[in-house]
């Protein structure tokens, strides 16, 4: 019709993005396949196909010898290498930064241990060497990396630092975008920790199944993170899920029946105090039972509180706790199921000490699909920021 | 390319489609200004108008005599007297059924007082009489309504009925749906008060700028209905915004303070009381102004809960309670600023006791806009339920 003429060359890009979705989506495809999945025709897939080639968004593989009948079909397949993004956590006790490409396929980690009461200048500078190494040792630089997403402790309000709150010492006034900024051209995001180990428990965690969920990551700071129909939520200014700050849900006061367990031997200290306490119960500690059901009952009450305001599907419980949640799931669910009028399933996290950073890369690979399938598709190189 | 030719029919439909979107965004346009508004040519819009016209989904609007120079275009304008939809609100104390055209312009409206403690079947007669009333009077009959949706108290769930709880006595196991459904062929909602209210209030009241919205509905009963990305939440399960049946966030005991305070006169029956100490408290009373005080106490728990889960960018302040806004808006917001990380602003709601009603209106006409922009257009006739 009418807009039809003018509206080809898009189309055409259209088709081209069609295709490379076609091929994300799956490890490799003939032209075949990729008419198949696109609707599009075999001679127009071909052209589309070997542009991409020439592009550098694809890649091509060769038949192998196993075939035997007829002349084999070459196969396509997403240049996943690239580029690579940067997901890096930004703990009270460590630094991790985890590089991957494209595909979300880890190449290389780096950990660093950072003191819990490190400044922020210190901190900052362990950062920076957790990020020269993970992109020396896996033999890129900077101009290689498409984005960089950093995870930290406290809500992050809309200039990218944690100034309601963090527990990080002097890291209020940090700006994590200027900082790193001078040495990379991509965007660079930062973000809450529980809301992007929410992200990664959805993604490759204990809740891909799922769009609705509610993720609680306990330890000796309990927090949460949501999904909302399978989106991410912030807030209308980044503090959404800051439930645990409100002292009747009892979030707050949760932990320290751990902390203060009577029984704790006097050389082990505060950080390990809960791993003790936990130990203890499973070993048949009667103070130390008393101590983790007193833990769950007011971890309950702030699960409940989400729970009965968003109705997911899931709840997740992840964190440093997670590690025994053969003590704490069973009784979580009878109390959530005491509190609240309908029940969600309960899962443990899968992912362990990575979800926070996995959840990072996680973000910044979004952030690089919506830049690739919104600018349209031309070679491609390490998008600067805006 | 390959396969626009395929696509030609279904391309002549989406024009036809944006051609009826556009027409129904503006009360009437001409076909220059049509041709403007969708980008299609002014000869194709031509072509699309008319055969709307022809199919019942525009009408024309003849030049007036106001126009002198030339020859004065004729306007199109979307046919909003197609169909009607109907709005229900089946309360404690009330029914009020909303008659709309497709616009949402309310052509009339019925409200029966009911019996608090009225069973089932004596409040289902009632709402027999008031949607009969209301379609008499407007001189409609059930195959001129395309769809209705009835509000009740109490989370709705998968089978349409308030099975989690309700204050509705004998209410728990009725089935809307099957009660209507030998009446109307049309789909038939149900949903619960509070976020039938919350989508009121974004749709024609206090929230109409926002998407993230937490609407608290103080009355007697305390509850919540989530807007998040424009968007209203229902969760999993249906159980989305119930946060009020958890204690230890106050809402169960907040209207105690005004129900219990010292000075109502005996003559005042429990459910005037509220009204009377809120007269009292602006007339200065120091007891009614302690039970103000401490019921908007307990009211910011639940709200700051809420607030510190969302962060949205407005609370709005609706039901009964909201008349007395002046007394409860400034203390409400000093509370959420004391206990939150980042204050939203806090609005009372302007809809007043037609609020539920209009909610559900809105329901229904999203319902009928997503029927007509997935179907695709047939000429405008009632639809049928799948």
């Amino acid at each position: 019709m009418a807009t039809a003429g003018a509206d080809l060359p898009r189309l055409r890009e259209l088709n081209s993005l069609s295709v490379v979705r076609a091929l994300r989506a799956h490890p490799a495809a003939t032209v075949t396949e990729l008419s198949q999945r696109t609707g599009l025709s075999r001679p127009a897939v071909d052209v589309i196909a070997q542009g991409l080639v020439t592009d550098g968004w694809a890649s091509i593989l060769e038949p192998g010898a196993s075939s035997v009948v007829g002349r084999p079909a070459r196969r396509y397949q997403f240049r996943a290498g690239a580029g690579h993004v940067l997901g890096v956590d930004v703990g009270v006790h460590k630094i991790l930064a985890l590089l991957s490409d494209l595909d979300g396929t880890i190449v290389h980690s780096v950990r660093h241990s950072v003191a819990a009461d490190a400044g922020a200048t210190e901190r900052l500078a362990e950062l920076d060497e957790v990020i020269n190494a993970c992109l020396t040792e896996a033999g890129k630089t900077p101009a290689d990396i498409w984005g960089v997403a950093i995870a930290v402790t406290g809500a992050v309000d809309a200039t990218g630092r944690t100034s309601f709150f963090t527990p990080l010492p002097g890291w209020k006034s940090v700006d994590l975008t200027a900082h790193l900024g001078g040495r990379f051209a991509c965007p660079i995001l930062v973000e809450n920790d529980c809301k992007l180990a929410a992200l990664a428990e959805r993604w490759k965690g204990a809740a891909q199944d799922a769009n609705d969920i509610v993720y609680v990551l306990g330890g000796m700071r309990t927090g949460a993170g949501l999904i909302i129909d399978g989106v991410l939520r912030r807030g209308f200014g980044g503090a959404a899920g800051e439930i645990g700050a409100l002292k009747p849900i009892r979030w707050l006061q949760a932990p320290a029946h751990l902390q203060n367990c009577p029984g704790v031997p006097s050389t082990v200290g505060p950080d390990d105090a809960a791993a003790w306490v936990f130990n203890a119960a499973r070993a048949g500690d009667k103070a130390a039972r008393t101590a983790v059901n007193r833990y769950v009952k007011d971890l309950a009450v702030g699960t409940a509180a989400l729970v009965l305001t968003l109705d997911p599907q899931v709840v997740v419980y992840g964190g440093g706790f997670s590690r025994s949640a053969d003590l704490i799931l069973d009784p979580l669910r009878r109390e959530i199921h005491r509190l609240c009028l309908r029940t969600p399933e309960v899962r443990a996290s899968t992912l362990g000490a990575d979800a926070v950073a996995l959840g990072a890369l996680k973000l910044s690979l979004n952030e690089v699909d919506d830049r690739l399938f919104s600018a349209g598709l031309s070679a491609p190189v390490a998008p600067r920021r805006h």
